[in-house]
């Protein structure tokens, strides 16, 4: 089996997380995963939706978009659609509840985050990419929280990221670009934390059921690409 | 670990697949989780949507929905909010692929299918209540269509059918109801073939994180349960 | 003149009222008049809308809605396309206005009612079978308001009961089913209570004008019809 | 019992039918019940809806508005509020049906005749009004199509007005205004044609039921208006 | 040149401002630029939008509508598209912004003023007459607000009107109709005060692009025109 | 007088114009002007509207958005909103205008170009920069028209740009950025040909009325600014 991208089997795309992308929001990253790129803001606006009010906590949600021509050819807007589709509801869903995993809400004020995930380029993964991007704007966010003394301890549980992995020409590979993801088996998103826990797997027979072999081994794999994934976000973090 | 329903850990509920149920659809079956009831239509229109035309293959598609008070607080009327929520959309998204899984469209004809899932009563799982019964009224329809003469072969696959597991304090249990669901540290929907390859795998940690083993030990238990429904499914088709 | 279904000109179809259908409502009913079912729930929230604010008094309100494939051929969704018809709506505030006529709104508490009529089997008269069924679920509704001591006092005032009467090859016929329906002259339907009086009388002609003794004829048979609706309605509400 | 206006039980409002109001419909007709005033147009379209093609006949169809101020207290822009209310979608399919009982669709040729009713002052009975004069809108049309030789023979089947009438103070009273309509008891709208029959009769009990009696009187006062509105329709269109 | 009026370049339509034209509007004129005509309504409701609350000043908004066959095709009904189109929202922008101007708000008290313009027969121009009508009933709207004694000081600071001049075979003239409107190379839109400052200025070239010179000699064209304009509306103004 | 950032009143931003941004479309622009950032693409698409088939012409035609987080407070996304705002719609029909106006239409065949300009990061003169970007995009994307051999003829007939004037602090000054625009006197947006035609002057008073001194000193700084817009777009249309 060969990759179209020459990529071994266990290896991810270049990946490049740039903290303080853009100039207003808290929380603002560009990730890119190869050519798939994403602008993740983490915006904070005081008060909490209405069923959790005078609970004292805070909230997380989040809202995923593509520019029209993000992908090969172009996709109608979806402001002008008059809705969101079924996929961009599924994904800002995936993504807000990957990000709440990784929060104490009672630490958090009464205070939202509003997580935004605009995809400027696609070449597959994007949804995974939006939450490893995330993470990183979510936690420059909490910061700027914790400066205006919003803060009622530490809210930041622990690190979350995301990869997707598939069944490719009958084997298991590591974060599918779109060639792959068009042609593969099955697609697989798995969202861990960085301690090792699942909190989300998602996995799709596009063609041919797949096994529990395939899905064991699917599952290690992105296992060593998301130790890679929080290596690289701590990286980024590290940096001022 | 005691279960709410006094069940034990791998025990589904009581099921009842009662085909027939309505008169006017194609395949129309009224599927029973415990107390979760749904209506599950399989209707058949002649042509496929634009992107197939020409192609000579069929299609399938889903829809689902819940009656307001299906569930123990009434819940807004999507037809009169104007809109279908997020969760609405991921559902039927899942049906839809589930059941496609089980036809080779190009025996289909340019038909298309639709099955639509309606909630009557809700008490936890209803996408797998759904996707389980909708699967018999899609076996029905196809019986319509090929005394129609409108199959260019045998459509059907293989059976499908899904099942709902969970990390109920601390211990994985089969068929969630909704005191358990509410409560569940995960949750986690299975879709497999009488075959037994996975169609989907949907995993969410609602609380803490899941691990490995916990993963391995509930798609063990959806595998058993699966194969009941499989069983419960033949039986009613073997009746007249 | 035979009808198709052999009925004589006055004779209503099967009736049947099954109370407690559903578990999670306050009143739920799966009422049938022949093969159209519809199952109406009644829903108690505590609070008025704004326009009721403060004046101590309850409301009712109602909506309508039918499974896509509750008809012959399947229509579409109104969820799905963003909103209810105009045939819907008008059936809605239909009921609505019937069985607030049941009602002293001052006896009720600043409590709101919402009534859901789903049709699940269509076979004509699905209006007036509603408000036949949704009068014994919004008793069984107060019922449930007086153990919570949240009423001012007795709010029902009268029963009330519909049905539907029509020219049907030049001649009048009590409670149409689909195929009297689709092709009848003129198309009556009659709200009535059970101390006689009218609440709402709709009459179309289809075809040609009727005339004022064309009228009065059917108005008597509805007001036959309604006699035994309204004996029906009690034996259900008997029964415990 | 006193009417506010000073009018008799059976005295209509002052009514006039100002032709050719506008200058770009076929036909373009101002109704003035009274202080309530709708601008009524009849426009031409070659070609009819989708489910009438090939078919060899036309269609009518009618839409109704009221400018936000048309009423005491502005009411919200429907087309800013994004969807019409059920009031007016019942309204508008009262109207379409009323004039499409005038036409003879088979000599129609395909040809869509929509109607537009737009109140610009209200003051109780638009949608009598809006019947009565869009009628004569319709002539007006049916003469342009003519001119065109666009028909097939004489659509024109007979003419139809509508009059309110209601129970006000406990007397059958004819043609209610606002100020009337506000407190009346029943409200009852009757379509009927220029030879005596009845297209459409929707009375509505406000708060007691009405009686058989009442409803008599009622009919026979709506009659009495009815003559005299068809001898005003006649004489607007008996000018040049 | 010779324009399809037969009126020389800088010659208005025929204007009229009919004042109190409908009855329950706090301000309602008809303004008719020769076959244009719209009707303007201000009303008046206590409160302001939420971005104002509490600050103590009012706030003016503004709605624009045509009726369907306000034009010489039909054009479909917003409200029944369910959204109003770009035109639309533009022309309601700038006719808020242009009516504002006239206001100084922190002497309107807690009020909002509603201005409806709804055309009712368009031959070009109908935005600029709306403007130039809307400001007639603003100044009746004012009056009634001040004797309600809501007002808190003299809010009206300068009248303001509009009009379109343009390029039409190549020559500045006043005033468009459609049939200039249509094949005019540029068409530009002017509001100003009575006391000579430019408001709005929106010039757009259909054709050609135009030269400074030719905007200032539209520009010389304008201000003619809206002498008279302003003018006329004093003139309705001083009548009872 | 002292411009917030320092400039001098005729001096434009640093402007920035790079080519091939994004990768899938057929023109892809980074525009900068300043802080004010946004990606314009122009997309191919074969076909046009239903209203220009068979005409054998093209068309183009514009959308515009910003992210939620492009501006200080985060904006509510139009796409969840279910409508674009009439902002956003007044700007892309501007949008699309200006960039018509550089268009023979007849020479593009029956291909239509999608233009979208989506700003990631807003600090005043979102729209002009859009303008200006997409202009370069445009003239990539007939480029590649060029070579699939789909045109009739040199489309390209001027190059157009766009710049905001306004008076600020009474004096006139040259492309403001947020802090000048929220304070400014008056705002006037100007779109030119590098021919030094006019095709769109849109001014407006934010606070007093301006007088033809003001305007005409605001286009000459507009005049000033676009000589150096036009020779910057030619300067990044000269590289590879």
């Amino acid at each position: 089996m060969k990759r179209p991208s020459g990529r071994v089997a266990d290896q991810l795309r270049s990946i490049r997380i740039t903290r303080h992308y853009t100039k207003h929001a808290e929380g603002s990253v560009l990730v890119e995963f190869g050519d798939t790129k994403v602008i993740c803001t983490a915006s904070i606006e005081s008060g909490v939706p209405r069923f959790l009010k005078g609970q004292g906590q805070g909230w997380l949600t989040a809202e995923y978009g593509m520019l029209p021509r993000a992908t090969g050819e172009r996709t109608q807007r979806e402001a002008s659609r008059g809705k969101q589709g079924g996929r961009t509801l599924e994904i800002q869903r995936l993504i807000g509840r990957s990000l709440r995993a990784a929060l104490d809400m009672s630490k958090l004020g009464e205070n939202t985050i509003y997580i935004d995930c605009d995809v400027i380029q696609a070449d597959g993964g994007t949804r995974t990419a939006s939450i490893t991007g995330a993470m990183v704007a979510l936690v420059d966010a909490l910061a700027a929280l914790k400066k205006r003394g919003s803060l009622k301890g530490e809210p930041l549980k622990q690190m979350v990221a995301a990869v997707s992995v598939g069944i490719y020409q009958g084997e298991p590979v590591l974060d599918l670009d779109y060639l792959e993801d068009s042609a593969a088996e099955t697609d697989l998103n798995v969202v861990m934390t960085d301690a090792g826990g699942f909190i989300e797997v998602q996995g799709t027979a596009e063609g041919a059921p797949f096994t529990a072999d395939q899905f064991n081994a699917m599952l290690a794999l992105a296992d060593k690409g998301l130790q890679e994934l929080f290596a690289i976000q701590r990286a980024a973090l590290s940096q001022e």
